[in-house]
Parts: structure tokens; sequence; C-alpha cells
């Protein structure tokens, strides 16, 4: 153990010392221009402020000597902010992806203003200074300290920062497809998202997909008294939970034929992956007051496998997340209490799905089964969804930016083969055809998407240090 | 048919005409002091007014000729007001039932002052005017026309107005112990409740019981995100539908074992009666906007018999409300449409019971069944119920008041073995040992509980002339 760590730690002088250095030295601009860009309010609705941090974000690309433009979407919304910069003689291409736009915010809930970036104890304060301006100004000085200590990137790069990530991005499938030569990479890294909880670097693969749907139950025009009419008119209530009911039990096995029939299968390796995360059960379960399940409880598997339904080993957080699941969100009837029938019922439903479930035949699916159940009153209306996505661990291009995540950082990064949320990853996957992952740089604890977001100007540097390795050694 | 009208007709002219004389002589006055009761205020919470009402009811007593007392609970409460009128020589004591508190009033929702009766198109409005206000005077007003025309009652009469009934009846149980002795009779007459919506008499000869849970299954200790944790952290969504779907399917089918062990077995003569019922499914349908179900659907059987189950006609509301069941009346979880694991889920059932089940009984299976199929992790908080209660239809008593009724309006009354609705009578029958009947007088559209409550002028006269008949010929 100390061996490896001491040949790692000659690795890392010989190539990230100088970047460190350059860092050490230009702190103060970094984090001036970090500061500048984080003032500029990004609420995606905010259409004005949207386009004048595009400008910004142009202007900056060009200050860093990379060629930008900003890429529109045939279907509208905010602009992309596209840039490239070419290296003589490379054969591959990588893109890296970032947005630029930011969550809504409730002043009231902040103790400092959103828009006034300011340091506090080691982090700077403000929206988006994780998620994801702070890492798109760690990119920018990561190609400043390459050019400082005069080395090149390996690859032709390509960086594309989109506007509208925290409102759903509705118009980046379109946008996608009409600039796909623009876009064309040989590996996409996504700068999004943070770090593991015990604050080691993740590396992560894979994505789940979502679908949505609400059932509503109709019972009679209006609610009717339960002792007069209860036997007699159809409760809506019991029509809904008897549907929901047949389609997963308590312990979330899912019960609906065919859902399973598309899963791609788990392979070996991200099985090993999955098993192989820091193993924080206990404090999870202690945290959420939630008991351990019994053996068998709780287990929906990725792959049904015989033997497996009672492994209560195999069926940590992690290794449940490859599989999907069907997960009821809300549910409203009736008054407590109040003895009567309702009109109505309904309740939502979140599909999570894996490789290579799609989502309208997970809707075909759904409305066969309940047909098929009998339950023809219940209307259903869909929301719109999208694919997972999960790129296989031992793609060279997995392996070379998990090899330099380690070198750059000194210590092997977590390798996570799927997040169990959903980014529409599969868009970049589908038109682009081109493999992902997500490298997380930021503070976990960082409050995204909450009041009082911030980022730990610490992950800030090593970020640096991180992008210029992948800048310089894929 | 004709035949039978004719000899009814001269039965009804022999001994009502006198009846009707006197009150169409004295229509003005009985009006005069229907008026004068409705005008003060009986909300059971108003414990000025109530103790108001009881001495003006008090002294009305007095006035037609009963002598009269405060009854009060051991509990504490409003008072009932008992008045006793003997008859020299009877041998049996006939006791009659009414409640003079009103619900509560919204005056907002009232088209005129619900303290200020004023009589609109053949009908007076107030609250009580109908429930049960109208029906006590309307018994003062039978007592001065059987005197009028020298006839005196056939068996002594006891007369009990509950002053709580809208409240619940909560000091009512230990009101009837302290005073069982007072309260001895040979058969109820409850003075409460519509006639059939046709205007057609119904002589009602049993209430259902009634018990309630809420139930709540608990989740994580805060809502997760349902792409995180969703299939690993306990749904408590999940866990609910399933333990409500356990009890009961979409048909209305109940599926706890032993739930109908203590059902009393429903007699060829209340099957025939509930089968003679007027049929009017369809209307009922087309009001509620009810599709008519597959043959098997929403089928609860009164007493499981082979082969019923598949039988429509015999699944009429009447013959359903026959049967005891379990109804979902409201239901709450997380939010619809937002993906997030909620930290809890309720529910609340309604069960309606028949005789001889036992709310305390169901509790214990309700509770058996839910630890059987694994559901201990589900809270349950019981209301207090009570049983239901069924007179038989063959009692001489049940006989008599069929009888008198028939005589007194010229027509058969619908013979309705049980409402599906609940009121403690089980209280009366358990503690008193008295066999009771439901003799409903007022217009179905009275608007009994909510705003513009009112009594049909003429079904207060025809209530005289049926009272009288009670009084003078059971």
């Amino acid at each position: 153990m100390k061996r490896i760590a001491l040949v790692l730690l000659v690795a890392l002088s010989a190539s990230a010392n100088d970047i460190r250095e350059y860092r050490k030295q230009n702190e103060a601009r970094i984090l001036a221009e970090l500061t500048e860009f984080l003032a500029i309010p990004n609420v995606a609705s905010d259409e004005a402020n949207i386009r004048r941090n595009a400008q910004h974000l142009l202007a900056m690309l060009e200050r860093h000597g990379v060629a930008a433009r900003l890429l529109e979407s045939p279907s509208g919304g905010p602009p992309a902010v596209f840039g490239e910069l070419r290296t003589p003689g490379a054969t591959k291409t990588i893109a890296f992806y970032a947005h630029y736009d930011g969550q809504p915010v409730d002043p009231s809930e902040w103790k400092t203003d959103p828009w006034k970036p300011v340091v506090i104890d080691g982090r700077i304060y403000a929206r988006s200074a994780s998620d994801d301006k702070g890492p798109i100004v760690a990119m920018m000085a990561a190609l400043d300290a390459l050019r400082a200590s005069k080395r090149s990137p390996s690859v032709n790069l390509k960086f594309f920062f989109e506007g509208e990530e925290e409102a759903g991005s509705e118009h980046l499938g379109a946008l996608l497809g009409k600039h796909k030569e623009t876009l064309a990479a040989d590996g996409w890294i996504f700068c999004d998202g943070p770090r593991h909880q015990s604050g080691a670097m993740q590396v992560v693969f894979g994505v789940r997909g979502t679908v949505g749907v609400t059932l509503t139950a109709t019972g009679p025009s209006r609610a009717l008294h339960s002792g007069h009419y209860g036997n007699w008119a159809p409760n809506p209530i019991a029509i809904l939970i008897n549907a929901l009911a047949s389609m997963r039990d308590a312990e979330g096995n899912v019960k609906i034929a065919g859902f399973h029939d598309d899963v791609r299968a788990v392979t070996a390796a991200e099985r090993a992956a999955a098993n192989a995360l820091p193993d924080n059960e206990e404090e999870l379960r202690r945290s959420f007051a939630i008991a351990k399940p019994e053996c068998g409880g709780q287990a929906i598997l990725p792959v049904p496998e015989k033997g497996d339904r009672q492994d209560c080993l195999s069926s940590t957080l992690p290794s449940r997340l490859l599989a999907p699941s069907v997960n009821f969100t809300g549910i409203r009837g009736g008054t407590i209490g109040v003895n009567a029938i309702p009109a109505e019922a309904s309740a939502s439903i979140d599909f999570r799905l894996v490789p290579d479930q799609k989502p309208e035949r997970i809707r075909a699916i759904v409305e066969e089964h309940l047909r098929k159940h009998g339950f023809t009153n219940v209307k259903l209306a869909w929301a719109d969804g999208y694919a997972a996505a999960r790129t296989p661990l031992d793609l060279p291009f997995s392996r070379s930016v998990l090899r330099i995540v380690e070198k750059t950082t000194g210590a092997k990064p977590l390798v996570v083969p799927t997040f169990g949320g959903s980014l529409p990853l599969y868009l970049f996957e589908q038109t682009l055809h081109t493999p992902f992952v997500i490298v997380p740089v930021v503070n976990s604890d960082n409050n995204q998407h909450a009041a009082n977001e911030n980022l730990r100007l610490q992950n800030l540097w090593e970020a640096i240090e991180i992008y210029a390795g992948l800048f310089s050694e894929l």
C-alpha cells in the first residue's frame, strides 16, 4: 500500500506540480473571474439575463484561447455556448459538458444575496457556484495552467455549455440534432453533480431514465355517504389502490408482466463496481430512520436471478440502482376520517428505467397490464419521459478517464456504474453516438438546488488539476 | 286492488276523519307553536340555548297534558326531555324518540335566517324544521286531536327527546343506563329521518353499526428523491396500499378472514322486503353518473351464498345494505407528480357493521389480518364505534306499526329491513332490551344537515294523523 502511494505521488509531482503552482499564484484572479460570472443572474426563464450569461461566457472562452460561438436550438430556448480548441496532430476529440443556468432562488431563504458572491470560511456562496459555473471557470483556469507550463492538450477539445438544464432541457434534443456535426466527438465528459459524500472522487458511467404517470379512478359524480351507498357505489380509492397494488408489492417487487423484458443485463464488472462502493448502508438507514429490512425485503434485483431475492447482502443501495423501479410518489382521494365515498382518487408513479427500456414501451406495457387486470376505467396522464444511458466500464475511454482522475488526485476514484437519478444523457448517446462519463468535482454539501449554494474553494483548486489532466492526457 | 282501497278508505274515514278535521281547524295554532319552537337556536354546543330549548319543550309537554321532567346524563352534556302520559288500564308502554338539537348552520349559505322560521310555497324553512322539531310538534298536536275527538291512547306513552344527537350522542349511553327504569317500555318508535324519495312512507327496522380506523405507514424520516433512493427506501404509499388492497378488492369483496363470522343471517322476510323496495337503481346510477357494473361487480352479499355472486339482479342497493362493508374514505401521501418517496402515507376506513358484529371484535380481526399479512409497521388509530341493531320484521310490535301506518295513510308503507347509515340504536336495544322501529314522517328533500332545511306542511299534517294512530291503536 505504502509503495503504491509513493509511486502515485511521484507520478503526480511530475505532471501536476506545475499546474498546482500556477493555480497558487493565480487564485485571486481565478476567484475574481468566478465572482464576476456568478454575479449575473442565471435562471433559465430570465431570458435577458440568460443571454447576458451566454455573451459573458462567449467572451470568457475567447479570452482563454477557445474559438466560441452560440448554438441556437431550432425549437427556441436559451442558446448553448460552444467552444473549440484544436490540437495540431490530435486524432481524437473530447467534448466537455456543463450548464450555465441555475435553479430559481428564494432570496428570503438565503443568508447572503444569491447574486452577490461572497467567500466565507473557504467557500464561495452564490447560485450556481457549484452547479455549474465553478466547474466552467475551473476548465478555463486549467487551459491557462497548461499553457503556462508549456503543455498542450493531447486531444481536440470541445466545450458545450447548456443554458436550460435546470429548466428541463426542453430544447436540447432539437439543438443536438441540428448541430450534430459541430458536436461530434469521441467521448463526452459531463462536469456536473457532486463528489461522493465521503469527499472521494467518483466517476459515474450511467443515469437512469424516467417516465411518470398520474392515474385517476372515478367513482360517483359527487361524494356519497359511505353508510348509505358504500356497498353499492364504486369506490375510486379501492379501484386506484388495487390498480397500484397489482403493479408492485409492498417490498418493491415489480408485478407488471413484461416490465423487465428489455432490461440490459448488468455486467459482472458493473456488479463488482457497485459492490465495491463504500458501505454506508447503516449510516444512511440511521440518518433516514429506516429499519434494516428482513432478508428479501425491499429487493428488486437488477436482473432476475434465482436465489438473489433472498440475498440481503447483495441488495445494497448501489446494486439496487442498477435495476428499474416503480415508485409511488403521491396519492390523494377523499378526506381522512370523513365517511364518504369520494368522486375520484389519484396517484402518481415515477418509473425509473435502465438501459434498454424505452419510455414508450413501458407506457404500452403498463396500459396493457391495467387492461388485462380489468382496470379499464382508470385514466392515465403520462408525462414525457426519457431513456436511461450507461457507458460500459471497459471502454478505452472509460479506463483512460479513471486512470487520469486517479493520477491527478492521487487516489482511486469510486467507480459508479449508474446514478439512481435521471439526466437526459440518452440524447447525447443516441443523437451523437458517443460514450459519456460524468466526472463530478464539487463538494457534496454544496446545497445544490437549495438556498445558500456554495463551492468549497479546495474543490475548485483540485478541479483545475483534474481538468488539466483530462485535457492533456486523454 | 280497487276493493282493498275502498275498504281502507272506509277504515280511514272512521278513525282519522276527526283527527284531520281537528288539524284543519287548528293549522294556524299548530304552525305558531312550531314557529316559536324553531326560533330558539339549538346547536348542541350552544349550552345556554340548548337549555332554553329543553325548558321550552318541558313547558310544551306539560301544556299538552304530559307530565315532564329533564333527565341529565351522569357524564354531562345537554339534558334529555322526558314526558309520560299514563293510560288507565293500559298494559303496554310505547316510547317515542326524537331529538331537539340541530346541526350547526352557516347563515351565509341560507336564503333566509335559519332561526327566523318562514313559510314559502307550502314549506316552513328553519334549522330543525324537519330534523326533529316538526315531528315533536306533530306529536303534541296528535295528543290534542285525540283528546278533542274524545279518544284515549291505547297504551302508556313515553316521550324521550334527546339534546345532542347531531353532536354524536356522546352522553346518551350513560343517560340511558342511569334512567333505565324511567325509560322502560315495550317498544320504541324513532321519529327521525325522512320518508322515501318517492314520497312513500317507509318503516325502518334496522341501522348498521360503524367503526373507523386511520392507518399510517411510515417510510424514511424525511422525503427522499425517488431516483436516488426509490429502490431502496421503504415506500409508505406502497406499504399502505398493499395493506388496504389485502382487505378488499376493487369490486368491494371483503378479503379479511373472519370478518363475516359473526354476521347474523338475513331472514327470508328481510331479503324479500329488501327485494320488494322500489327499483330506483337506474335513476340513482344516472344521478350519480355510475355505470351499471358487470355481473358480479361491486357485489358483497349479505350472507355468502353459493351462486349469489353472479346474480346481478339480487345485488340492488337495499339488498346490499343488509351486508357489512369495508369503505375506503380517504387516502393521502406525498405529492402527485413530485418525484419523492414521502415520509408517511395515511388512509381511513369506515367499516359498516350488521348484527351481530361487534366493533371490538372487528378491530381484533383487522389487526390480526394485518399482522398475518406482514403489515406490522402500519400504525392504526381506531375511533370509537358502535354496533348495528335490527328488529325482526315479524314481532307483533313490528306488525302493529306497519298495520297502523298503512291504515292512517291509506297505503302500504315500504318495509326497509335496515338503513345503510348508522345510529346508536344498539344503545336502546342493549340497555333497555326493547325492540325499536323508525317511522320517518318528513319530506326527503328537507335539506336535513344542510342550508335551507325545511318541512313540507303537508308532511306535518299527515304526521299528526300517523302519530294519532300510533298513540291510539298500538
